[in-house]
């Protein structure tokens, strides 16, 4: 479940949210977009949580990888929804992971 | 609960867990550090979320103030009863945000 990454440099997008009341559709979007997420080129690995705040971040080989995923048709549609009916707030954060260290 | 952090550049560290079944000591301590990491300098907010997988993320102004944060004394305790009891794996990722956007 943590992503196995490679030696840095690579770029990682944060995204925190806070989820409203309405669930309808909400888990099946979500596990599609991880799916979709999966098959990109660039794509490196995502990790996510949820305990009231969300996050959840996936990792990427490049920002053009990103720009990709981003202009992806389902995905920007996903978005919209998001905007509109799934989250009270969020922040999407883009970096580049310079460091990387870990235990098992 | 979303971090308020500047406009960009500033630094994330991500930390990615997975948890043992040692509990002792291990939510009384996770809150003191949260609770420590607010009072140090250059600390500009931290989000964290656990559903099997944890995943907290702690946000600076530079290299010196995550540095001066890991030497300190109770956090370098801390991370070595980690090591040794509270998690089976994990990965610490050191990043620069270059962009930050979002809702609410």
């Amino acid at each position: 479940m943590l992503a196995d990454t490679p030696k840095p440099p690579y770029y990682a997008v944060i995204f925190s949210s806070l989820r409203t009341d309405d669930d309808l559709d909400y888990a099946a979007t979500s596990d599609r977009m991880v799916e979709l997420a999966r098959e990109q080129p660039g794509f490196l690995g995502v990790e996510s949580a949820r305990s009231g705040l969300g996050i959840t971040v996936s990792y990427w080989e490049s920002l053009e990888a990103i720009q990709t995923w981003r202009l992806h048709a389902e995905h920007t549609l996903a978005r919209q929804a998001g905007r509109e009916r799934w989250y009270s707030a969020f922040r999407v954060r883009v970096c580049v992971v310079e460091r990387e260290y870990g235990m098992g």
